[in-house]
């Protein structure tokens, strides 16, 4: 590759800055290698996100420079004046676990790293900028949230759907903050990204900074989102429970529905974590009901055999199999589009099918959504809540703006929004992971 | 008191036996105090059901002997061969946690205590005794069970409703089966007791021992049933996260619908065990929605406070707010009304009413049913079960037949079936237990 | 009996009071049945201690009132005027599940149901009362408290052994705390107690008001101590885990020690909560370790026919194989006679005897002891310790003091500090309760 | 880079075989992508392992192909014949979360996805390949091992050590295993590399087949071993409780000591995933006790400010503050040096340093390491055992020998044994993790 020549991948993940970073940091971290004190990040630290042998061949008989991302840390040089920053975090959309301690070590990272001194907590959403509901803010300082990392849902409230962009940069530009760190699935990132354009219109100097919330794990080209490991974690003993049910009745059908608008994530991690699922249905595979190779006659099959059976199945599944005019017109206040309920559709097929087929069925239906989402984030998300929020920390201080944190091949990364909310990550019906899925279940490739 | 004067108790509580227990037991208990070693239980070793001293007091002054209830544990004398016994296991009605535990610990009591060597699992419920269905049997050894007390659901399968009384005698008769134990709850046990009818009518030799089974925890006189406390434990943290729910959103209210069909401790003691609920409503109240001090004006005044509420209803909670002809005719399987759901009823009242009041109100309804009934014994109920096994199969053993083993003031005792099946045990609204609630919530004495 | 005859029980648990109640509760309780609103508690109501039906007869016989006992419960006479009342909380000794929440329901009863408005929380113990330690008081707000059921630990923090009482006394008056709750072991009631009796002689109006706090639940007369319950649950998972490590090696044996310094109720209770445990040993037994039917020798046989052996041993058990000399003199701050660790003892006697007899066998010791009291509080904790504190709250006002508040035959009383202080509770080898334990572990009567 | 050039890494990471894969895969896959079915994996299907830009760089500059490794999963020819496919799987050394859900996933792999008809369980590790022990075999079923990944510990047991390697080969031939497969941590997979080595020499034809087992995740290259999230999952609640022990007491220090020989990962993680830890110690810093900057200064700042402290130490850290000469020949029968006790260390010089210096603490000192590796493993671990052991199975089939399977840069993937015993993975001082080590403490860079 020639030096100089043109790359693909830095017009795509660039991330906007306010401008250049001035200050020295006042963290006193090292330059050099070997005096075990960590380094401060360097701008040319990039990730790789394609990590085959393949892509790294290909990129060089192309002549390409690969898909890369900046690696997430603190910067030697930061944009924001510490003396005199202040910062406000906003929670939106449905809860997941890990929000609290998303909230606290923002708290924590800003207070102690940069010694930032006021940090506004927004109430209940985007509706928390909106003067005209009244919310108010919160303080929020360390001791106010030195034990929230325990409790599941959001200190803060939370809120569907967004707010007159104006209005809310007046309200931020108003209460002097600095740094706006937005903890929201896709409605609220597209939000974000439109407060800091009009931040740039303006020509203002707030960093808007995303920390992606999605329960599902649907978000573009990072590993996982935080809330999604406790979500099947959660999910698995009442998966254990759920077989139980099954096998306490002769022909005995459990049917656990789990989160998953669009991808099914959950429900198939949920499902290979607890090995007693026999059919995992989710929204990125299409199946039918009917015929020869349908479901049911799957069903029927294992039935005939093992007299029972687990069925998990994502909330997003099966859309196909409901009349389109019904539902089409209908969204949630987050903009998200309603679907047909496929746990009771399948509920309902299932025990016509075996009325129809003279077999006696007793089929149990769980829905634990809201037990799943209010839970507190396990260990695993702890961690992982901590890590998102030092980082966003981090780069929130050196002026980039409209930019998420993620993790991307294990490591913590830096996205430009818009990078993430242009499509959603769903499994891949021919990669390793569904694969696993079908070895763990069992249940055929196809289903229609 | 005169003595021989006929008391009413003995009447009552009578449990009947097959007929004169003769053999020595295998056991090597004691017969004197102060040596250390457990004594064979007296026939004349009684409990008192009313331990006031204002009984007490009534008791001597109407020259009336007070009910007490025959102490469980082994005797000296048995009435069967246990070289020749051989026992049956069936376990029917809906989950409930511990059913594992308590087959384990017959199995375990049969086999270790007294050297059965022959005990038969019935699969599927009443079904089981009843050739026609072709469900088998499977032999229960303690290498079998070994394990199976750390799994909920119950491993012989269950099925509600009865069978033909006759053919399930005959079956037991075949099967050359001495002893019945049947868990489960109020028509099992009345299934029970037709057996054991139909037993004595025919003149043979077969003990058929209850040990009830109601998630509910609704038998009279006996003070738990095994499962109950397992079932609040299990709800704790739902109630502990649906507070999260409730307090994510401005004037979020979660509703949690528990078990509880005619009575509602679970419902008052998963309340009481996480105190951030502020409403238990129970089948044993009336209260109304509508009116001045109804229910949702209550509701009001609480959101306008607080902004926030979390509402736990008892399935069978609220029947006079539905249409009597609607649920006249509609019983399941095992005869139970089925019960206008309360928990839907509640969230759409809710909705419109504060619809009408112009409040935006979110509500999240949130029913975990299926996950608390199928999940594994607790501690304390996995002691429980122990308890209640072993103490029914030294009552089995000596003769002694239509008869449950439960636990009274915290005694285990035995007591004829058609005493703890004449009615349900029910809270009472005047008493301690219901004022803790009452405490612990703040709400009013009456909503109506 | 003939009337006005003098009684034994009157005088042994006569509660002390500060003087004649005389304002009118401001609870809106009711005095007849059948309204649906809870009685006030009258002052003859009284509960049996022994319920059986032999005793009922013997005081019968013996013209002789029988024991009973106080119940507890809200008063319609108070002493103390609810407008200028104000309550201290102070934690003693080690850690025990649920103090917190016990703190939290008395700082809740006393401000909303009869609205103390000042509740001091003494810091580390009775050192908060000897201003020489500097350690101030915590205002007791229900704001404050309100999460903190959720914790275990004391957020007053504790401390062991007693201070001045003449110093004590002095700051609780100038403090103008009427009310004073202490929650604490044996040693902590009987300093309660004592600062009860230099109130009395100073002829000031303080209640002392003891909440039993023993992990070990071996609280003379009364059913349970709060955290008891959780102990043991707590324990369950590690005992059956701890199988895993015994059947994991040939000839794996585990031990675990588990809390019981003269009682051995934790380690039983676990032991039957988990049916993996092959012994029991509990301070209540004597065993010896040597000898034909020794516990070595009776371990052998277990280990030659199954290969694995799992132990719980109470800490207090088996003292008499430590040389009497060495332990004599060691106590703690608490004055508890410091104990020779049997768990290591057992270790290294079992493994020199199985090196002695050429058995290869792998030893783990497992001591989770303040995994177990650090833990919050289970749901059945939860429960019982909101009613602790409720009914603390209403004996208190009425100025009844040097009492404490309990449990005993499944209701809530009231006795007089001496009354549960003056021995300890233990399991009685003779009764039920260990003979469940032997036939779930089963382990020989004997072992000596 | 020109093409043929000879590169560094094929040499290092080449996997063995036994020959060249003749036989078709029973899986019916797909080798076309599009059609919604797992592919075959491609034998030039490899994973970077360094995933920096920089390193790809550098690469392009060196003209040097990266390090990468063999993504696992099923290929299209395979070597064994699965009509006549015998396997055998051994689990050796300590007890680590997941050993039974790896036994029971290579048992329904093989069993389903191949058909192999016979699997042989070792019984007590390399012990049961020695006849000498007598222990013999266990037939592995899909019955027999159906419910066993929701128990810790492993159904074979295990034992530490190595047998001869002669002595087991000729068990392996004798029996006619084809596989076999080892779980166990450095000691075992050199073992299984020795094994491998045998039957090279011998010129028979079994594959040996690794699957990493340490709970303190220190595999050299790989990014986790199985066991070790749920290692730090178990710990979490017990560091969020001996934080209770902490602030309970006056100047009270928790002291929480859990595993990690060499590195420090289980110490560090669960300190990060319960934000109440203000300590860790790991064995890869070097720290030290005295002096103005020692951590008992450090600790002493602390406490004087707050009045509590939280700390964890890794088992192996703090060695050099051990005299030499006692520790160096102790190793145990897995020849792992013995550890002088930091834990007990830490106690005692805490506590003689805080005497000298005249303040008073409360030290609590907890091990709950049996208790963390005994446990059952977590969802997490569970998805990974299933993942590592059906790909295993995969590799198994293909006739590639002396390997382990692990996880890469969240891929899975094959390497030789020797790659991955070379030398132990440890925490980058330097390094990010352990920067978000030191964020969430507090704790300074260097105390020495």
């Amino acid at each position: 590759m020639k030096s100089g020549e043109k790359l693909d991948v830095g017009e795509i993940y660039g991330i906007n800055v306010l401008g250049k970073a001035t200050y020295d940091s006042p963290l006193r971290l090292s330059k050099k290698r070997g005096d075990d004190i960590f380094n401060f990040v360097k701008e040319d630290d990039k990730i790789l996100q394609d990590i085959s042998l393949r892509e790294f061949k290909k990129c060089l008989a192309d002549n390409k420079e690969p898909f890369a991302m900046e690696r997430a840390g603190p910067r030697e040089k930061i944009y924001f004046n510490v003396k005199k920053t202040k910062a406000a975090i906003v929670t939106c959309g449905g809860l997941c676990p890990g929000i609290n301690n998303v909230i606290r070590s923002l708290v924590m990272g800003l207070t102690y790293f940069y010694g930032v001194k006021e940090i506004l907590g927004v109430r209940y959403g985007f509706e928390g900028l909106n003067p005209a509901y009244g919310h108010g803010f919160v303080d929020l300082t360390p001791a106010f949230v030195k034990d929230i990392h325990q409790f599941g849902g959001t200190i803060l409230g939370s809120s569907r759907g967004g707010q007159d962009v104006g209005v809310m940069v007046d309200t931020l530009y108003e209460n002097g903050v600095d740094l706006l760190f937005t903890i929201g699935g896709d409605g609220t990132l597209k939000g974000a990204d439109a407060i800091g354009e009009e931040i740039k219109k303006r020509g203002v100097d707030i960093s808007v900074i995303g920390i992606p919330k999605t329960i599902d794990n649907d978000v573009n080209l990072i590993d996982k989102t935080f809330g999604f490991e406790t979500a099947y974690h959660v999910a698995n003993p009442i998966i254990r429970d759920a077989h139980n049910e099954a096998t306490g009745a002769y022909n005995g059908i459990a049917i656990v529905k789990l989160m998953g608008r669009d991808s099914g994530f959950i429900a198939a991690s949920a499902a290979i974590s607890m090995s007693v699922v026999n059919f995992v249905l989710v929204p990125e595979m299409h199946f039918e009901l009917e015929g020869e190779n349908g479901f049911l006659e799957v069903l029927k099959k294992r039935l005939d055999t093992k007299h029972h059976a687990v069925i998990v199945v994502a909330e997003g599944a099966g859309q196909n199999l409901f009349k389109k005019d019904k539902k089409e017109q209908e969204t949630d206040a987050s903009g998200n589009i309603k679907h047909g309920d496929i746990g009771l559709l399948l509920k309902t097929e299932i025990a016509e099918y075996f009325k129809k087929n003279d077999r006696q069925v007793t089929i149990k239906y769980i829905d634990p959504s809201y037990i799943i989402r209010s839970a507190p984030a396990n260990p695993g998300d702890s961690i992982f809540c901590n890590g998102l929020a030092y980082h966003a920390v981090h780069g929130a201080m050196t002026g980039r703006t409209r930019f998420v944190v993620g993790r991307v091949n294990n490591r913590y990364v830096y996205l430009p929004i818009s990078a993430v909310t242009n499509k959603r990550k769903k499994i891949n019906m021919e990669g390793g992971f569904w694969y696993t899925v079908l070895e763990s279940t069992g249940q055929p490739f196809e289903m229609r």
